[in-house]
């Protein structure tokens, strides 16, 4: 059995059987909300702080309830980008608040790394759950974009996947990546502009391409991303109308794929932007799923990282 | 027995039955709480989102504790004048926030006819609650109004009630008719500058003053609105000093009203421009009992639309 | 023995026993957590409001833990810098709180006062609790810095300690001086340039000095207070690297004071202007002590003001 986790920061590098204990755990989780058990109370007398450098009412909002639902109990400490963000004052605040005897921390950065560094500054027995850190990681959505794949297509070996749009700013690609390489996805097809690709060597195993019509041809399931803006160049902003031609997600588009192709989206959606709005509210759209994907995977790994 | 709500945006047409079950529910919770019952469990493992796209720390602190203090959890979402206030975007957060699992959404929005929009929207079995939408509705103050008169004065068929001041932009004061109408008060005055009045026919069986003197003549309980100052064109906008002269609540205009008249305000009340200090903080003053009776009515409320 | 607290304003006063009691309180809470109790249940059912009208997202955090920890629900009501912060509309928003049935409001405020008027208006069973109002008092922080200093060195007979920095503005050094001088500090210092010292008659048992060097000689705890800007007049202000080297605490300072000298500070630290780095992580630092005192210093403090 691979051994439990203390921290979540990414998934690269988590053996399959880590991930897979998770998505059962959150699976497990689900089921037993279906048929009617909302609230554990396997967390009680345990606190998760939220401590959100970036804002994200979505996220907070997943985590808040996933937490509360184990029986722990909530504190949010919202910084935005106050002078705290970063360096010596980010660590003399982790510090004042493991010293408040806190379980977990839930932190979301613009920065790549610094969950990483909460840990290594970390003192105490906290645990610390990365909720998104710059383009690099964003665990807990790579964790909902494999469960809701698995839901409806378990057989990883035979599945095409593409992730199509911004993937240089995207943590949700890197962390998609990591999730369905793990678990052994037969084809990750990556496809968006020249100006929005990683560098050629970041994704070894990732087939490329720049047209879309092509990347989704026979596909299982696509990913579309947010158009990450606030990390973007100026001369990274694309024209939108251009964009939607190109790159957006609309019922021709996805006729291409293989029948039943699931549409996913980490959200915010921008309509007729990154995805038209009859594919986005159509049947194939496995949007909202997700989301709720997310409430369930953000319990089990709160539960993983804070079982005594 | 009228049926059970399943939602509460408006108190329009609402049957006299179903009013007068949510005025018992608060008044056996009013009741249990003087006895020391603070706590109920009956909503444990459900959860309440506040979602609220004004700002109002008073309502919001209201459906806050009246839903912990049956169990639930609360959530609370709080969008300010964000971009995500209006239309699609609004839908796709109503529908992120549903798929998230939670009972019920709170919703107080500037825009009149949102709760409304947010049902016809909702997909699941979430329940919606108008904590104030524009200038039409604010069902659970209009309960609140209704509890405070029925306290003290439960004969309604005997009553005049006078609605004093900015009834034009007022949610209150719509509510307020719709629930004294349903109740069979005998007489429903509405009275304030011709600016500030509604449209002729929106209220037919309210009898309309322009002066207060004789709008306040034995009546047993006297309303007084806030200026809805964020709501009016520049031209609509009172002289304070002229308009407390005209339609201020001082003790000499009490004194034209019925013994014992109660005296109203939904706050937050504004001293010396609608009503007098000493009369705010007088023996007559009810205003407090009311913020009191808030708590219970939307207890009811919430235990209305959620009980299983 | 000494009648249980009502309200906690002020040190100033409190006899010995009271504040005795409290920090036994807070060590037995500590004990509890340690051998593993995180959470207690005795004030279940019971509400306790957050009022700040000056932002302290730590100080708030540590009492939102504390209630929490006590069972209590807690709702926060950031007031910023609104317009409700004083006067009449300040009294109404308190009544209007107390009239929901709130158990307890701790309340932090810039202008000096505040507290005792809210205790003075407060009509119903409420309890305040003062979590800093101006330059006047900050009883929470004066009690975990005597907790921190007892575990060390419960010999107070015995002890010198010196205060450091800016007194004149400091709540902190105020309600340090009021629970040392109680619990029989053999000797207080006080040291800071002369701007910013108190009136020569404010402490009449504490010792001047305006030399660092002479005030930390031999003395068995350090003090450090933060520079608080926001209170000063520009001509105030000091220049920070001279600041620091006259009245920073740097190694050398520190090997000045008697052997094993408690270093603290309430924090946020300022490191390089009241304190080097290596000092403020150092060995002999209680900085972080007094964070996890400060939850066990509010359970108790929640605790006596609310217990039936």
């Amino acid at each position: 059995m691979s051994p439990r986790l203390r921290h979540l920061t990414t998934l690269e590098n988590l053996p399959r059987a880590t991930i897979e204990r998770l998505l059962d755990r959150a699976e497990a989780l689900r089921d037993a909300c279906a048929h009617g058990t909302r609230k554990l109370n396997v967390l009680a007398g345990r606190t998760v702080l939220n401590l959100f450098f970036e804002p994200s009412t979505r996220t907070r909002t997943s985590f808040e309830l996933a937490a509360r639902r184990l029986g722990a109990d909530v504190v949010n400490f919202d910084l935005g980008f106050s002078s705290t963000s970063k360096g010596e004052e980010m660590y003399d605040t982790l510090h004042t608040l493991e010293a408040m005897h806190l379980d977990a921390i839930v932190v979301r950065h613009k920065q790549s790394g610094t969950p990483d560094a909460l840990v290594r500054h970390a003192m105490s027995g906290v645990s610390v759950v990365n909720a998104g850190d710059g383009n690099r990681a964003h665990p807990t959505q790579g964790l909902l974009d494999a469960l809701t794949i698995r839901q409806h297509r378990p057989d990883f070996e035979n599945l095409r996947v593409v992730i199509c749009g911004d993937i240089k700013h995207s943590r949700v690609a890197r962390s998609d990546v990591h999730a369905l390489s793990a678990l052994g996805v037969k084809e990750i097809r990556l496809c968006g502009p020249a100006g929005l690709m990683p560098e050629e060597d970041e994704f070894p195993h990732g087939l490329r391409f720049d047209d879309f019509d092509q990347a989704i041809a026979n596909v299982d399931a696509v990913i579309m991303l947010r158009l990450q803006k606030e990390r973007m160049d100026s001369i990274e902003l694309p024209d939108e109308a251009a964009y939607f031609a190109r790159y957006g997600l609309d019922q021709h588009r996805l006729g291409l794929a293989a029948k039943g192709c699931l549409v996913m989206h980490p959200g915010p959606i921008n309509r007729g932007i990154e995805i038209a709005s009859d594919v986005a509210d159509g049947a194939q759209s496995r949007i909202l799923e997700q989301v709720g994907n997310g409430v369930f995977v953000r319990m089990a790994v709160l539960d993983e990282v804070l079982a005594r």
